[in-house]
């Protein structure tokens, strides 16, 4: 062979020439100029980060004679911190779910849950059902594999169970798994009742379609808590995913996959060489900052503080935009209302005149896997006080205002 | 379609079909027994770890009224925290190759850097190049994109320039790269002379041939500094791989990978799937550890460290295996000793006589791609104090003179 004749020596995997910059990211970045009220990001509150607990644990850790600082600086078994293993294992049973310590693997995020499962499930072309709308970082993560993706049908609860009957029922192969999350979703905020959980569960039992059940906000509601997770329903048929980010903080990346017995050594494999383990110093950090029923304090400020805010811009979506005719949620936890413009109107590219009018949201047309509803935007309630929400819809009010009044002139 | 008929609802991508156990951690569960000196790790000395720095750290950067707490404890940007891209830019300089911090991305441990770079250059069944033998966590990295992995010709000092071209010469497909541990690499302890690295290098750039350059230990040099990075001998070819893990900790997990600019926005993609983005806590604690020009007074005391353990290995190893007609090498730096058995003699069945004499060592068959060479053994010298060293290689020496006398007799 002659390879000399060919000057440039990188030579892309067709899966990265299919890659693109995140739109989400481009986005964000519209967004970002000083000044302007955001409510585009999918951040969680700072407020709530629990930095003198933090404080606390690591002197406790690093301190002269403690046992644990030689061990969290070390490398450490792929599974993760056997107690942090254990409180996943017996905070899930508080819900319902019987869960083996040896069935929980400790993440780096949970976003690295979904490219660890998208690793051992997903060849190239293979099915995988969405929701419509979906978390796009699921999307990122899944799309190196390359399957194909299959948006279900979804109402104000997620996925309709007749839809995806009929779904299941024209699809010549059976998709690897519906990727699910149940809980205030993101984007929109919405959440699965108990009933539509089990209709949908009974849809997939049937047709023996596994779930990734995506749990980072369920810790969030303002009321009540959310109903049985799906792993508690159908344990052999669910890989389930949490996370740390939302309840103490995102910067640790921490998260866990809760996983059948059978299908963990896999997923181990695939964590152990994606980054060896996830670092035993964050490990430690936090199962010493939750020992003494941390959570249990910290946890209802959070949901206090983002009710408040929820209810702001309930209120004031009311009053700025309920003379439009936009239509909105009413979330019962989480971080994300989503909001649909009247007809006619284009979020996209509402977008820049937002901005200049000082707010900015995100649209909502990238969390769809086909066939974007182009009315539809995100707005994040948690990390703005009650008066730049009022500030901020009635910069968007003016705005969906004027668009309006252009579209009939 | 009828889907209702398969009862078990998982189904394995192929990738995951084919994963297995790794070798080396089934084996390492055999050495793992209370009392046995282990000398078959791939750890760095815990001794060697910056508790005290760390602390401090931790404790400036979660004080009341500090700046960095909650941007540490954010959401950050997947790149990494711009302080750390411009030290790994401004060492590399140092080292007489021109980085910008551009391309810089900061990863979970250098382990992440190999799934990125699997991902974004290796398609199904196309060539990559391996040293013989090689670090194994590379090529359980490169497994998920199920590469056909060609073993190079290797000696002393690695990749074997003319046996790297007879190779390339006879392949019918140009490789994605040919990966490289140039400084005491690992199982070996070997290192690439600087003419060496020229000779290599000339046959990659005559045939196109990427590099993706691994040095996670060429800090841990004893009496001079290795010779000059391939990165900077061929920028637009290399992608280059660092790690904190063996000069300051690796539960840390933080590494970096150095991409020329035309590929650092695929890599940077993968990264956001991967994990969003690497522990941000973690990020700004080694960025205030190493702030003052710590590790030119920490990473001294580990090299002094590891060299009068090496001393104490070559010359315990002498001592005890020199009358059989072993064979071992003296590496200059890092943390392996590569030992080959007389001949007849076969590691992995040494091993468990070795265990039940009171020491550990790895076999060196599972670090060969293909055609294990089974009478070598991988030694770390890190772990163990000079006596424990001279009682366990003691132990070895009784162990292999008993297994040579049993084959005379």
């Amino acid at each position: 062979m002659n390879l000399t004749d060919k000057p440039h020596p990188w030579q892309l995997a067709a899966r990265a020439e299919a890659m693109n910059p995140s739109a989400i990211r481009e986005i964000l970045k519209v967004t970002e100029r000083p000044g302007v009220l955001n409510f585009a990001g999918g951040l969680p509150s700072p407020e709530t980060f629990p930095i003198e607990a933090m404080r606390a644990a690591c002197a406790t850790i690093l301190a002269e004679g403690s046992l644990t600082a030689k061990p969290s600086l070390q490398y450490a078994a792929s599974e993760g911190l056997p107690e942090l293993r254990e409180w996943v294992a017996s905070e899930m049973g508080k819900q319902g779910a019987t869960v083996s310590p040896d069935q929980v693997l400790i993440t780096t995020g949970s976003q690295q849950g979904l490219d660890l499962i998208a690793k051992v499930l997903i060849d190239k072309a293979a099915p995988v059902m969405v929701e419509t709308p979906t978390y796009l970082g699921a999307l990122q993560a899944f799309s190196p594999m390359e399957p194909s993706i299959v948006s279900v049908g979804s109402d104000e609860q997620g996925v309709q169970p007749e839809a995806l009957r009929a779904q299941l029922e024209g699809m010549a192969e059976r998709p690897r798994f519906m990727y699910l999350l149940p809980n205030f979703q993101n984007p929109t905020g919405r959440s699965m009742s108990d009933t539509r959980r089990a209709e949908v569960l009974a849809v997939c039992q049937e047709f023996g379609l596994p779930v990734v059940e995506d749990n980072p906000y369920g810790e969030l509601w303002f009321d009540q808590a959310p109903a049985k997770p799906l792993l508690a329903r159908w344990p052999e048929g669910v890989i389930y995913l949490g996370s740390f980010s939302k309840i103490l903080a995102p910067g640790l990346r921490l998260g866990y996959v809760i996983a059948p017995p059978g299908l963990y050594p896999k997923l181990l494999q695939a964590k152990q060489a994606a980054d060896l383990h996830t670092s035993g110093f964050n490990q430690r950090v936090v199962a010493e900052v939750i020992r003494d029923g941390f959570l249990d304090k910290h946890v209802p400020t959070i949901r206090a503080r983002y009710q408040v805010q929820r209810n702001a811009m309930v209120a004031a979506l009311a009053r700025e935009l309920g003379p439009t005719g936009a239509t909105w949620n009413e979330p019962s936890g989480g971080m994300f209302i989503w909001v649909r413009l009247p007809e006619g109107l284009n979020a996209q590219a509402l977008l820049p005149k937002a901005v200049d009018a000082g707010m900015a949201f995100v649209p909502g047309a990238p969390f769809y896997a086909r066939d974007p509803d182009t009315r539809t935007m995100r707005l994040s309630f948690v990390t703005s006080k009650p008066e730049e929400i009022d500030r901020g819809m009635a910069a968007l009010g003016q705005v969906v205002k004027q668009a309006l009044a252009a579209l009939k002139s």
